[in-house]
């Protein structure tokens, strides 16, 4: 099939990765530009038709699954072969960059198109996917498109999941189907249908490490796992200037106990561990009056299974012991494993780089990804490229043109060679 | 002037408390029913058309200053004698109750209403005054009316003070005069007019001690002193699953570090003093991303000028000395010396409830008041009535009607005996 991935075109992706960074621009500091474009959003489906546009003229065809997952297909040689799915996201975190998730997209549709260029037909189809919800930035948890496609979880599992406004999943998605309905429906991933013959994720690192050493790919060989938890802590609100210390149950000054005593269960001298209170929502919330209720959330991450076990069975019990004056509930909201990624297409992403004369890097994943869920399914890899400091989840966020161009070459190579 | 207090109609007092609370009214649990009356919104200024509405039949004459601040006059024989001022607020927490600041005005009403029943006509005009945002729920910091009536801050220091949806204060002082256009104005208290006879205020006592010890009325000595910060820090936000933990400069973790070092320095066996941390706003406040800013207030209350002078001028210290990772900064928003209230009101009070023959308590407040600030203007007191548990700021907040009417009556007389 020769080189393939000539065709990509580093300049149109920049452009089309431009052009979707518009779509719920936030402005950041320094003059940095991000992006805030929330799951199943007017600006979500606007990125989403924008996609599709772009699709079209190639002859894929766009098709959208009850999570809202939404799919572009072309058609190989053979059509009743079961495809290969490369994608990510396109939503953001409310503070976000220009690059996490819809790099993914964007360049699994450039991938498909520089091997039409290059007059590529490959015998299996290629789907490019965009997974609904990854970030569980207005719904937590995130990866409800791919856990559900992937059966990990039952598709109703999150309806009653509210955002900040109070908004339920279930409504939200609702609504976002129904503005969809001029798109062709499908079944629900491997719940409903067939599995996919192989999935290729590409994605910003996220992380340091490949800037620090000067690689061009990060060979993904893995994801770590996460466990999200929700604490509440549940005590009575007084007046700020009458009611004593001593008689108070002041949720505030339990959730500082209960952080004091987590961050001791989660001490790791490796520096390993991912342990972070992102989140908290503090009621009544007014400087003179003591508060009744703290809600945080908890994300916890380790590539050990067994530590992710352990020290995360833990954590009810250290809140409990911590907690001096407030009732307590621990719920938690999402636990995905530590995975590792199939030899085969770890492999191709090996040879592909080493083809194109790239430096690579073997590396696990520290963020997860929709990845993750694909790989009880069929044999699943990712690629990532460089990112400037490792800042991600940030208008901060950013990686050069050139670097973008490399991965989505090595990806192309990739789907090339697993669509046969 | 024989009996004037007899004339004091608890039913009605109550009533007018009842409809009042209807405006606002939230559901606290067991069935409570609670009250969120921001100031300067729609819902203050339908209380306080009521409250007009009321005063109108017995021909209390309306005007509003500069600051919001209402007050309905009623003409002494001597019509150019200082006034005799009495009266509270009418806004609430957001999870407030029905009887914090609301008694007080109602409560001086009905003092004025029955002594006119009575036959009672004294030498001094009196004035009932509703101050604009006591709580400080809305706008930081509370009792802004009452220091501007009093010079104790200019008029236009809070002009900036923004609430929860980025309303400034000017703008909604500006917007609510509008509204009050139809209404009299009048100069702003002692900076641009006379200074008042005195001054006394009803109130719920918000603490459990009249209640615990079986008193009817809470002669009130004076006003312990607040100061209140906002503490800011800033840090980077970073992917959560990513970043590790040795390299973050996490906001929520210096926050906890912070709260834990001032938790030592307002340590106090004694019980006194209180110290309370009840807002905390989070940036960006998603589960998975490193907190990049955290402001949190601090209420620092103690009876001594001493004691709050010098714990509160080493909160900036303490805090600075903790934060290992944020930039911190602090800024006082609120300093309200402690007072002492006067031999001559004091007196009145203990006089009045003891010619009633109702059990009294000599007693600080805890909480501050719109009193605290026309201290250094005339003869200043407060009455303090039982209410149950001593909770406050909070639905479930509540005085018995025969509680309040005993309130009223003294405060009736005291009234009677300063007018003259």
């Amino acid at each position: 099939m020769g080189e393939a991935w000539s065709t990509v075109n580093e300049g149109r992706q920049w452009r089309r990765l431009m052009e979707m960074g518009e779509i719920g621009a936030i402005a950041g500091p320094d003059g940095a530009q991000g992006v805030n474009r929330a799951c199943l959003t007017p600006l979500d489906r606007k990125a989403r038709r924008l996609l599709i546009s772009w699709a079209a003229p190639l002859g894929l065809k766009p098709s959208v699954d009850p999570l809202g997952n939404l799919f572009l297909r072309q058609e190989g040689a053979d059509p009743d072969a079961a495809p290969v799915l490369s994608g990510s996201h396109m939503d953001t975190q409310p503070n976000g960059g220009r690059f996490d998730g819809i790099y993914g997209v964007v360049a699994a549709l450039e991938a498909v198109q520089a091997l039409r260029e290059a007059g590529v037909k490959p015998r299996r189809p290629i789907e490019v996917v965009a997974w609904t919800n990854e970030e569980g930035g207005r719904f937590a948890p995130g990866c409800m498109g791919s856990m559900a496609y992937a059966g990990y979880r039952p598709a109703d599992t999150w309806n009653a999941a509210e955002d900040g406004d109070g908004v339920r999943f279930a409504g939200a998605l609702r609504e976002h189907l129904a503005a969809e309905a001029d798109l062709p429906r499908r079944p629900l991933g491997v719940v409903e249908g067939p599995a996919p013959h192989a999935y290729v994720e590409a994605h910003i690192e996220q992380g340091p490490r490949l800037e620090a050493e000067g690689k061009d790919i990060g060979v993904v060989s893995g994801i770590q796992g996460s466990r999200w938890f929700v604490v509440e802590l549940t005590g009575e609100t007084a007046h700020a200037g009458t009611a004593p210390l001593s008689l108070r149950r002041d949720a505030v000054q339990d959730m500082v106990r209960a952080v004091e005593a987590l961050n001791a269960l989660m001490r790791d001298p490796s520096d390993v561990l991912r342990f972070t209170v992102g989140r908290i929502e503090v009621s009544p919330n007014t400087s003179n009056s003591v508060a009744d209720r703290v809600r945080f959330t908890i994300d916890f991450r380790h590539p050990s299974a067994d530590v992710l076990r352990e020290r995360g069975d833990a954590i009810e019990a250290t809140v409990r012991g911590a907690v001096r004056d407030c009732g307590v509930a621990v719920t938690e909201r999402f636990n995905a494993q530590p995975v590792e990624f199939s030899p085969a297409v770890v492999g191709a992403v090996e040879r592909a780089a080493k083809a194109q004369g790239l430096s690579a890097l073997l590396m696990p994943s520290g963020a997860f990804h929709d990845a993750q869920f694909i790989v009880p399914l069929c044999p699943t890899g990712m690629v990532f490229v460089p990112c400037r400091k490792g800042i991600s989840h940030n208008p901060a966020e950013y990686s050069e043109p050139a670097q973008l161009a490399k991965g989505t070459r090595v990806l192309a190579q990739v789907l090339a060679e697993l669509a046969g």
